[in-house]
């Protein structure tokens, strides 16, 4: 670890619709410094936008744009073949009625974080990253937040965005620094210990261990953590105390 | 008339969802001056926002965000008692959408109109009149369409908002200059050379005659026009070409 | 009390949508006779029916359908002017999906019940009252669950359709019988020894008293329970508990 | 041709939601013997569920459920990972729906056909097709329509469900009997006389060429028009009038 040990913590919130919530935002704005807002595709109205910003101003927390498939019933998570230019509408608008949320609230929108099944897609899907990069390039630039080694990646660094790679404490890498799939066992961290010194590994060391020892390099700036099951609160909670314990700086990459 | 007479003819544009279309966007684009684009509430998508925010920009028609009850389904048709805190927040996001596919296609949002139920409800509903105003405070102050009359108008001009007035060619006018109910005869106008005179005498008179003859001043710097069949396409052309004779000059109000 | 006291106890299941999920399912099916299942109007998705429905039938538990205004956002609890022909086909869809859920998990529905402000306004509303007693007997003529005094009372009793009289343990009557506004002090009751007294008193006496001490004839064949909240769940069981211990039987109305 | 041939002619209607309206369904009823009705997925709700209904009634066309993937903005045109379970849960609800609309209008529905881009994934995804094959089973066995060679139609088969196989009279086919993708030259045919000269060799030859000239076996039992412009409704047209020249019986296949 060295003196300049900086990381930020994100995590996903505003994800109620209507009368719906979802996860505990109240507490996992006291671990995390960016905040993931959903803005109506997968999740969001107008009136969760607004609770989540302004939650997210009085704590000093950043925020992203959480743009997703227009997809309410599947919670953005199952893949949707909608077309390039139909998803890069999406985001715009999206990201938009976000940004106007945030500015009445006396915050703004730092940067687009894409959501579930659209997160994944971008990983390999070139057309979709493509309109996504597009829809950055309308909103004035704004900045990306993704997973090292996607496709999208390069796409937004050839159009002059900002990328923030982000890693997850709680998922085994495999040797090539992609996750361990969910379907095989150990994909999913969930011991306390365990979760809180891979980010500290993350954050400190710039990579982690994958399963066979291999040495994982991830030159991440942010680190997402969970916060929709107890559970996953309490991970958060130790995630955050351990990188401070070790005199790691948290603050918003953006 | 004067020398100086002046209007801005406006419409309802962008008015489809998904595969689905409404009106003849492209005619109206020819005869109006401004653009009122549907931006989720009771129409309206990604994509079609941005085709019309970009055939409104390629001709030069000004933008304002046709915002409405969240009613797909109802087309924004029908009185929703929706809390007031909600809708001001449904005004935040519709017309914060706009703003960025607006920005996208080198234009911007430059006022915004309440449709349908909403409009007609901002007539004597102080609740939602305030909520829609306040949206409006938080959107940086845009202005805003309104009726003569509408108790939404001093409560806007209270908050040290712009507000347009607006007046209809084709529809009749009561001796105290609010609109005859559709439920009377003679309420709606239909044949061109009414409808053009109305709109003459509105432009260069500042007011029409009710049907007992009674002067009725509309102090108005906008006329609506109707674009959703076939035979209101001809009669918003029918008023342009007469205005246009009769010397007044067109421009957006905004 | 008579020893031929017998009442149906019902609430609201199933209001989740997507991801989300309301209230505590599990535990209010271990109280009620009946459940209200939500059917795609205020919540309720073909896998939340399905779930509901399941239960519902594991449990013995009869079903109504939870007929709402198509308004998700508003989880059905605002007035929306729906024109009666819509609302009528709007019920008719709602309860016919909620038939075919109920008959692939090899049960049925026995009734439909309206929600929220459709509830509201069935007790004054004469053109909505009447387009959802048309779709009743579109419906084969299904039963209507509503309060004493509702216009759709007659309505549907005029039409041939079986109504039954629900009651509230935990909601304070005025001396006509209608129920105190939410707006007045004492008007909902959360003492559990109250409400289950209330709860007795309607179902082996027949009414409660108002505030006033004045005698109100209730009617009634069923008791609403509310379980959206921890402590509601608790009141709901206390109910029960009472009513077992004085001998009540407990079954479904239809 | 036998003296016996005979085909359904079947079509999509009742597309529209809400205010917006899909195609000319009452050109197309005065063609087709089967109308697939929209129920909710990709577009339709309870009142153009029952403008179809009452209209397909009125003319003595057969209805199926054009079940498809939740996506309106889609319009169920674009594929879905929806997960199988939520499939088969989806297809109960939307064919209930218009089941209960269907018997409220004094008819029925007769079997169900997939729409869009599931109709296309069931051609090949398996997961899905067993999703869909269950919803069937479901309903009580309702009869599937379904393209030759997609595995849905085994997969039904085996089920004991009835199998209507359907062709299409303006695509061109394949030498293996699949539609020649939409991509490639020749894929549509537009010439009213190719159109019609090819639904009378699947009507009464049991087949078609194919461009190569191979002979293509099409032992179909309907034939799929297409009415969503006004030159699809004069093919249409064209195709009723060259079989029922050649004295073809057109009658429903369920």
């Amino acid at each position: 670890m060295t003196a300049t040990a900086v990381v930020d913590l994100n995590a996903d919130l505003g994800e109620g619709f209507g009368d719906w919530s979802m996860g505990d935002d109240a507490a996992m704005l006291e671990v995390v410094t960016t905040a993931n807002i959903a803005c109506g595709g997968h999740a969001g109205d107008g009136s969760t936008m607004r609770a989540a910003c302004r939650a997210a101003a009085a704590r000093g927390v950043a925020i992203t744009a959480h743009v997703a498939y227009p997809d309410l019933q599947g919670f953005g998570r199952r893949f949707l073949e909608i077309a390039p230019d139909d998803l890069t509408d999406q985001v715009v608008v999206q990201a938009g009625a976000l940004q106007a949320m945030a500015r009445a609230e006396g915050t703004s929108v730092r940067g687009v974080k894409p959501h579930g099944a659209l997160y994944n897609a971008l990983a390999r899907h070139e057309a979709q990253a493509g309109a996504v990069v597009r829809a950055l390039g309308e909103l004035d630039g704004l900045p990306l937040v993704a997973a090292p080694g996607a496709v999208v990646v390069p796409a937004a660094e050839a159009a002059g965005l900002e990328v923030v790679l982000e890693g997850f404490a709680d998922r085994a890498y495999l040797p090539d620094g992609t996750l361990t799939p969910r379907t095989r066992p150990g994909a999913v961290l969930t011991d306390p210990e365990a979760v809180s010194a891979q980010a500290l590994s993350i954050a400190t060391e710039g990579g982690v261990r994958a399963a066979d020892g291999t040495w994982v390099d991830l030159p991440v700036r942010s680190l997402c953590l969970h916060g929709d099951t107890p559970g996953a609160v309490e991970l958060a909670r130790a995630v955050r105390a351990r990188l401070e314990e070790a005199g790691v700086t948290l603050q918003a990459a953006l």
